[in-house]
């Protein structure tokens, strides 16, 4: 394609609202522009990635035995209300009216939409499993969208649903959906993990988030760094055994600790390691109250506790029932001598300590030479802090290591949630109506394509990796006015097409200086910059994304292109 | 693909609400669901050929030199504003505030954004002309949504706008997209027209309809029978030469023809031919009143009045205006003793007539034996009838036909009316700020998809052409539970996919019966079935357009199929 005849325009200045790289350079680029605060228009460079990412998503869910649909983006209020959505979802769920005053929802997803269909259509289990896909423009109203396409308010989404006889049906086109999803974003190119997630609201014991590693992302994901673990931060259970010293057990002591706040100022007042101290704090559970000991230098996890107790609520307890149940605040709690109204729970780590100092229950006071077992008891010794860098990863290979990470996919056991509501049944093989299972699984196409560039840049631009780049050459001529370089530029271009290569040609009247930045700018994998050596019939190579480049003849171009592309 | 896996839900009964057949059949044979009034989902089927019919068109643009981008559905009201089109538009767009209060329109169309687009990015003649497209997703909030794809309130649409320094320019690529529309209509298998439209307010001379014939369209083609001219009816000039007939003129008589009311009437009073009567009507012109007279049987096109005059408004007289002015009412008019404040046109076939009739401005009278030039004085002689089925083709090859026709494409000459409004304007090579010139080029990809159907079926379902058909083979066994034919399908089945044709698999435990009527309904132009023949390795072939069908041997289909699709 010829960069002349391309609506393409290049940035030199960072746009003032552009906080993150990839919008930053998707903007500068020539990529994307917006139109309204979280609403872009892909100009022809970025339609290219867009699209190339597309068909990588169409070719796996095709592969996964998922067939292509598509449904309106206009879905009619009736079926969000069917769900309770209607309400629930919030000012997120874009409406409006039709000219008759119906109301209308804007597609923010389609599962009342498809569920709808499948009820009308599938009656029998002699039609099920089911998967169908569909690549589609959808809208929320975020309160802040922001970072570019990471947070828009219409974005291009593959979302998918699966329709079940049984668990175990279920089981498998989740799997099978895990799968694709994993070889999509491999095939992008991306440094991603598979993360457990909380299943939240939605019931049902399966789910993951696809993590794209990034700085700029919104999640936390404990990993290990050597194995492919991940999860949520809140759903790593952590399996480290810790190991009790052999030091003998000296005499429990009291002393005045005045002023000392943090476990941190305590440990120092009373010269010992953070993590000799414990640490107390007191939750409600439900109904009840649970003191809930930890080493000084962890934290708990309220979803561990909220687990260890199948409990529906939990909170801190107030600084009121503190005091009425322990006689003093928050800063002197511990386990010793705790009246029979507390339950006190603690983890592992604690069970290991020797001669270490806790709160005396009194304002300005700790123990010293605290020894569990012997100077308090514990209901229960459970999992109960949050993971930690340096932990060991729970599947038992490697180290924990924490990374941000960009929610580039999503995959979800539903379950019964929306085929109960919406009367979503089938005959089984004994001719009994019963109740569908559902999956459903989601990519953000558009946020994909931005997560590759905060993976793939460098100061001078994108560095496309080549399975999404929007072309594979980068052909530069650096002054078409002479005769040699037009000539051999143009043969090169035509050669490059008749091959099949993609390419994008600088053709234009601009100062080379102007075409070699743009071209780093753009990021297209390989450049070809036809020169002062024209005449000779040599051309200067260079990959883009390793700076390596060299002189080589213009006649082996293609081999040279098809040796680096392969 | 196999269809025991896929949501391809087919109907007996024609729905109700169906009234023609691409609905119904599209309906039956499992490619859409209407989800509400005039909004439909594509189901696997459906998707599939919309995708052939995008890729088709994806292609003959992209030949052309135009570039795909994407822009967004919703669009800020502001820029709606600009043109005025805000409120010009009326209920037809959909309208919807964002959490903020702030208005937006769904797209329709994207004239304003690209113009706000290109007004931003483009600044100089050297980034001129450019031609952009896209495919997605419109709105529009049709007051009778009917007709399935053919009237929808969303639908898919492929849009393409060009921009130019000089009218030579926007002539160039109008030609090209003429021909790029040319040959996607072709590839699409349809019999269709371009038709030269009518451009209404937009101003510019060149606009084309691309008509789809056929007997559900809301538009009258007039189109040659051996030439490629096709006009909107209103359009079309009539080319006819009127041979003057050498009877002697008799002499000018007034009798009475008491209650003859119409042209017709008074012909058989007065025992001749209906065309050898002179029709005079009298219209206002602007502020001035004419008298046009036709040959009784024609009617007058009041578009080509319209443009005789170079009007800005043209209308009927009023009884009370004709009666001031001639002194009598509309069913006694005639040309002859009018008086100067009207001014007498005739279409050019009254020159021709001799000892014609007409009325004598006097209620119950005519004249007969009435010859222009010596009984009455006509100002000017001009093209002002409608075109006539049988008369002489405008281009002069063959005779014009009528024809009902489905617009899938419209190619318009804009010029400066949104760049005007919009200041999208550019440096010319003097450094001179001018206003670009723009062009806009549609096709209606859903209902195009539609049109294909309304040509391509028969009493048992659709006959895809093998282009946009959603699979080029439909193979079936008739009885997957002998060993044999389900041994036999299985192995053509792989032998297909190998072989890199696209094949729908009735793998399905239905009767044969169903199986057949289920294939004839979706139209998989060729059909293999396996059935008791397959012991040994013997299985019909069918095109499914022409019935033709014959049995052959197994290692011969793919063979076959090779021939028949090349």
């Amino acid at each position: 394609m010829k960069q002349s005849e391309m609506l393409l325009p290049t940035l030199r200045e960072v746009p003032a609202d552009a906080e993150i790289k990839s919008h930053q350079l998707l903007m500068r680029a020539g990529y994307i522009r917006q139109i309204a605060s979280g609403i872009y228009s892909y100009l022809p460079l970025g339609r290219k990635v867009l699209r190339k990412v597309e068909e990588i998503v169409r070719e796996e869910m095709d592969k996964a035995g998922a067939h292509e649909m598509l449904m309106a983006a206009m879905q009619p209020a009736e079926l969000w209300k069917e769900t309770g959505r209607w309400n629930t979802f919030g000012p997120e769920l874009m409406r409006l009216h039709d000219r008759h005053d119906r109301e209308f929802a804007l597609g923010a997803t389609h599962e009342e939409v498809i569920t709808s269909i499948i009820r009308d259509e599938v009656n029998s289990y002699k039609k099920l499993p089911l998967t169908v896909y569909q690549i589609q423009s959808k809208f929320r109203d975020e309160k802040r969208p922001r970072f570019g396409l990471l947070r828009g308010r219409e974005f291009l989404m593959k979302d998918a649903y699966s329709f079940h006889e049984s668990y175990e049906c279920l089981d498998g086109t989740y799997q099978k959906m895990f799968d694709a999803y994993s070889n999509i974003f491999r095939r992008c190119g991306l440094n991603f993990r598979a993360v457990v997630a909380d299943s939240g609201a939605m019931g049902g014991k399966d789910t993951h988030e696809f993590m794209v590693l990034s700085e700029v992302g919104e999640d936390t994901i404990a990993y290990s760094d050597t194995s492919s673990y991940a999860a949520n931060i809140e759903m790593a259970p952590v399996i480290t055994t810790y190991e009790k010293s052999d030091e003998s057990l000296k005499e429990l002591d009291k002393v005045s600790t005045p002023d000392q706040k943090t476990m941190k100022q305590v440990a120092d007042f009373l010269g010992h390691e953070l993590q000799e101290g414990i640490k107390a704090i007191l939750f409600k559970v439900d109904e009840a109250f649970v003191m809930v000991l930890t080493r000084g230098d962890h934290e708990v996890n309220d979803v561990k506790l909220k687990n260890l107790f199948d409990a529906g609520y939990i909170d801190l307890a107030t600084e009121e029932d503190t005091r009425r149940l322990l006689g003093t605040g928050f800063g002197s709690l511990g386990p010793i001598g705790v009246s029979d109204e507390v339950e006190v729970v603690a983890d592992f780590a604690v069970e290991a300590l020797v001669n270490a100092s806790c709160g005396a229950n009194e304002e300005g006071y700790h123990y010293t030479n605290v020894n569990p077992g012997r100077d308090f008891e514990v209901s229960k010794y459970a999992d109960l802090r949050f993971i930690e860098e340096g932990d060991p990863s729970p599947d038992g290979e490697g180290t924990i290591k924490f990374a941000r990470g960009i929610e580039v996919g999503h995959v979800f056991k539903l379950g019964k949630f929306y085929t109960d509501k919406m009367n979503a049944s089938f005959l089984n093989d004994q001719g009994k109506a019963t109740t569908m299972l559902m999956g459903c699984y989601g990519i953000g196409v558009s946020r994909t394509l931005a997560s590759i560039v905060e993976q793939y840049h460098d100061d001078n631009g994108i560095t496309w990796p080549a399975n999404v780049a929007p072309f594979q050459v980068h052909l530069l001529s650096l002054n078409p006015k002479k005769e040699e370089q037009l000539q051999l530029a143009d043969q090169l271009y035509s050669q490059l097409q008749e091959a099949g290569i993609e390419v994008l040609y600088d053709d234009r009247k601009e100062r080379a200086g102007v075409k070699f930045a743009d071209s780093d700018l753009i990021g297209i994998p390989l450049r070809i910059t036809v020169g002062k050596q024209a005449g000779e019939g040599v051309v200067e190579f260079k990959v883009r994304a390793s700076g390596e480049q060299s002189d080589i003849e213009s006649g082996q171009v293609i081999t040279k292109i098809r040796e680096m592309l392969s």
